[in-house]
Order: structure tokens, then C-alpha cells, then sequence
């Protein structure tokens, strides 16, 4: 995180087991050249110690991940209050790890605390399924998603929608405090709106052409 | 790697302290993707071990890795002979990654002996410059970088090309076994390329499909 503190502002990207690899590497690569501090947590059934071991992570492909820390440390020493909750939260997708971060009850009370705080959450592929299982939070708002999951998001009452490919803003929706994408190949356009609206369209910009990147679109 | 072994292709990605994260990951998964069974190997500038700790590489980004095994094991062990290499070599960038990758002399023998094997050699973003490195392996070949290595490439005698954002392979140029690419948002393009040829075309835009990426673009 060399170098990520100048602007004061702080991500925490949440990582299971059986998360996608890309959405949440290029999410917290993109944001750590925009200048924020990201804190990768680990969401996991049961509650687990901070030894190297403990924080490892398999990827949906197979791809070995060390967390920053688990979920429940960061909630319980560096979020004990408010004052500590991140300016985003965000879930990558991957089957199994949604599945993970739907069933932990943690997951809820991160929300819950960041929602009610004003606090931007994040969710892409099959990540805003999580809201689903968490008593819908966010139920009828605009989202999109992996398209695989479109029929389960309008069956709880979220107003689906798929954003065309040459929207300035990329493959994202927003509807205020909620930013959603839709899977490996829109991670660029999800992080950079992220970038965005925490540190301003000029920087993420720069970060883009950076990377090589056409943003906007 | 599950699923992974039915094609019998193999590739083997090398990453070092400091190796770009979505370079590496983006590439990793995509090519597992396509049924290709993907070896991560650490190169470090000193043998190391086999534990937990020892496999670990922090990338540029400070996203923490683990390795699945050092690339000295793996010539040591696996390509003890010819018939162990892999199919293909990947070298992702980042600065520093690439550095390493520069001065370690078993990157040499790996590249060396795979060449002389006919098989494919992969990099992307500063990785190009291993090759200069390594006795100006390709000298003379067409190749695209990051930009900024343009002009290292040029003046050791290589052709350096842009590829064309509209060309339907993406941003990567091909000479003979030798593929290279740009950077970060070139990755899936990078990757794809690689799928293609190891297991073909139809492969290859299915796993791009699944990903929600345009391609051929």
C-alpha cells in the first residue's frame, strides 16, 4: 500500500474463498493507483486467527490469496466505531465466494453499519446477489449483475437493468450509495467508477490511460 | 486447477516480488478458463524453500501471492527433461517483477531451453526487456510493449510495432513463438491470444463470451 494514503480515503474489498480472482485483483490494483488505502478482509464460516495460513484465500480459478486481515478484526479493532468504517466497501464476485460472504451474518452488519453511515457499496458479478440474502437490502433500487442472476435480482424486486457498452461511465449502474457491475471484463470500468467518486474523474482518468485504458469509453 | 488437465496444454506464469497482480491473475485465470493447466512459479534472486512464507510474492500492487511452486523446483523437478516444459512461458510486468526476472539466470536457462523446445514465449508490459537481458533473446523480432520500453527495444534490435486497438487478435503482436503485448487493460487480449493457440479459437471466444469480453474486438 505504498504510497496510498495521500488522499485519506479507504476501501475495504472483502475476499472468500472461491471468489473471482480478477474482479477482486484489478478492483484493488486500480483503486491502490488511485491514491486509496485498500484493506483486503477476509469473509469466512467460521472465525479464524491472523496467521499467514489463516488468511489464505483459493480463487474460483485456483489463484492463492493473502488477505490483509479477516472481517471480523477489522470490524472489531479498526471499525469498533464509525469513525472506522471504509468510504467503500466492495464484494467481487465468484459463485462460492458470494455464496460465503451471503451466508456470513458479518457480512450483514458490514453492510448494515456502511449503508446506514452513507457509505458507497460496491458489487459486482455475482456479488449483489449478497444483497439479496442479507433481508434485501437495497431492494428496489437499479442494479445489474452477471446476467446469469438478472431473474433472481427481479424476483426480489431489484430493478435489473444492463448498461450499454458505450455509456461514458463503462458497464456499470449506479443508484446512489450502490455501485453494480457485471463480471471479469467490466472490473476495469467498476474499479475506475469507484476511483471516481471517492478521489474525483481526473485521477481515475490518469489511472486509465495509465493502464492503458480508454476511460471514459 | 480443477477441470484444468482435460486439454494437456500447460503453461507455466512466472512471478517475482513485485510483478504486476492483474497482469499475472488476469492471465492465470483466463487460461484455466480454457482448460489449460497453469503453473505459477516463483522467481527470486536466491533459492528458496518450499514452505507457506517462502512461496509468497508480494506484487506491485501490494496484493500478496502465493506461488505454487519456485521455478528452481519446477526445472529441477517437473522439466527435469524436455518433455516436462510447458507449452508456454508467461511473463507477466510490473517494474520491479521484471527486474527480477532480468537478473535471475535460471530465467534464462527456462526461456533458452523453451525456445530451443519451439515453444511459445508470452510477455506483456515490461517483461519485453527480460528478453534484452537475457542476451537479446528474439533480437530481431516484431514486438510491442509498454510504451515507455520502446525505445530499450528499438536500440537493442528489435522491431517494436502498436498494435492496433481495432485488430481482431487485440493488442498483441505475434513473430513466430513469440507473443507480447502492452499492459494491464492489453491482459485479456494477451490471454486469449495464448488460449487460442494452445487450444484453439473456438476456445478461446467462449471463455471471452463467459467473460463478458468482445472477442475477436
Amino acid at each position: 500500500m505504498s504510497g496510498a494514503r495521500a488522499s485519506e480515503k479507504r476501501a475495504l474489498a472483502l475476499v472468500a474463498a472461491g471468489t473471482e480472482e480478477m474482479e477482486l485483483v484489478i478492483t484493488v490494483d486500480v483503486l491502490r493507483r488511485c491514491g486509496i488505502e485498500v484493506t483486503v478482509a477476509l469473509v469466512s464460516e467460521t472465525k479464524v486467527g491472523q496467521t499467514e495460513a489463516d488468511l489464505m484465500a483459493q480463487c474460483s480459478r485456483g489463484v492463492n490469496l493473502k488477505a490483509d486481515t479477516t472481517l471480523h478484526t477489522f470490524l472489531t479493532e479498526k471499525a469498533a466505531t464509525d469513525i472506522g468504517l471504509p468510504d467503500v466497501v466492495i464484494l467481487p464476485g465468484g459463485l462460492e465466494g458470494s455464496r460465503l460472504m451471503a451466508k456470513a451474518s458479518i457480512t450483514k452488519e458490514l453492510l448494515q453499519r456502511c449503508d446506514a453511515a452513507g457509505k458507497l457499496i460496491a458489487a459486482i458479478c455475482a456479488a449483489p446477489t449478497v444483497l439479496v440474502a442479507h433481508g434485501k437490502m437495497f431492494v428496489g433500487r437499479r442494479v445489474t449483475s452477471y446476467p446469469a442472476f438478472k431473474d433472481q435480482l427481479k424476483d426480489a424486486g431489484y430493478v435489473w437493468e444492463e448498461p450499454t457498452a458505450n455509456s461514458p461511465a463503462g458497464r456499470v449502474v449506479r443508484d446512489g450509495n450502490l455501485l453494480t457491475s457485471m463480471g471479469p471484463a467490466t472490473s476495469f470500468d467498476f474499479a475506475l467508477n469507484i476511483g471516481s467518486i471517492l478521489v474525483g474523474a481526473e485521477k481515475a482518468e490518469s489511472v486509465a490511460s495509465g493502464m492503458l485504458y480508454k476511460w471514459p469509453i
